[in-house]
């Protein structure tokens, strides 16, 4: 059965991003810190059109992120462009070639039209996450839907029973301050179901248990 | 050559305690819950005077936590009895048999003499975290020191760059409030150096480099 997933890097002391966010700096100071690990392997490289870089044993939790995801779905500052009516000029982060290759469905207050770019439309959806799942859930078919972040997103899904499975990629530096994962997320029963350790990150993947 | 390390059940949100710590529940609400895994175990039940308990990934993780360990150390709140000076009737919370089969330093503002219980002596020490490394240092000789908390304590030494491995059993619980660990730390360079999987804890073992 497809299941509701989030994957995300996360520092030992908690952060998906660094503090002092900005438009310039989207992860926060020292942010980047985070994500290091994938964009110097082989296999996220790849995924990104670019040569180079190592496998180890980050290449196959890398590969499996992507694999069988359906739709996504992410809250508005994921998706970017403020917290206002939507400037329509704003098509997101990552340019026309977005790293989603399925249909993406964005939280957000305002309405606005779907967005279409190369692999993936982002769908607009105003009426909560219920509703939010449900198109995600359609679009997905057969295949996961995966919270794409952020961490109020993930904290609302996981709140309120509806996420299956969280897998975090546990970067051994402290941040100190920043967008802290997992507040006001209720107090799921989680089980570990797979650990893997990389040279420099720890892979830890917990099924929520309904 | 000897260590400084530190070994500590944290939830998967980053407490070793839950809220509202009290005489009566120093674990805080939930608190008990980080420790379950260790309370069960036929390694923690046998080095504590008990029959039974299970046997599983986490009873070398148990028994590997106290070999080797030729001193203690530990801030006020862990060893109990209040901020103010010292109730000499205050023993610890353990009562006349304490887990600690070493000597052990105890961080104080307030004087005490040395008190001597079975397996272990606390001695109390005024004059702030390098003198009391020193001592303990000196008591372990060629064995290490092992920082048993609290959350302060563990944060002093790593923010001063004098913890050498911090090792983390994860406990796929959230607290959702409490004493969390890694506050005010600094910004360690930490290497994962060994992750075992157990059925219901990870335990996550960083070398702190220097």
């Amino acid at each position: 059965m497809h299941s509701v997933t989030c994957q995300l890097s996360v520092s030992l002391d908690g952060f998906i991003a660094g503090p002092n966010q900005s438009l310039e700096n989207p992860l926060g100071e020292g942010g980047m810190r985070l994500h290091e690990w994938a964009f110097s392997n082989a296999s996220w490289r790849a995924q990104h059109g670019l040569d180079g870089g190592e496998r180890n044993a980050d290449s196959e939790v890398i590969e499996e992120a992507t694999q069988g995801v359906g739709a996504y779905l992410m809250g508005r500052k994921m998706f970017g462009g403020g917290d206002g009516p939507w400037d329509e000029n704003w098509t997101g982060w990552w340019g026309d070639e977005p790293p989603y290759h399925a249909p993406a469905f964005v939280l957000s207050r305002h309405p606005r039209e779907p967005l279409r770019l190369q692999g993936t439309t982002f769908t607009f959806v105003n009426d909560g996450i219920h509703s939010a799942l449900e198109q995600a859930r359609a679009a997905a078919g057969d295949q996961d839907v995966a919270i794409a972040g952020g961490a109020k997103t993930v904290q609302q899904y996981l709140a309120a029973g509806l996420l299956d499975e969280l897998h975090l990629h546990v970067v051994p530096v402290l941040l100190g301050s920043g967008e802290r994962l997992l507040v006001d997320a209720g107090n799921p029963m989680l089980q570990p179901v797979q650990v893997v350790a990389a040279p420099t990150v720890t892979h830890l993947k917990y099924r929520v248990l309904h």
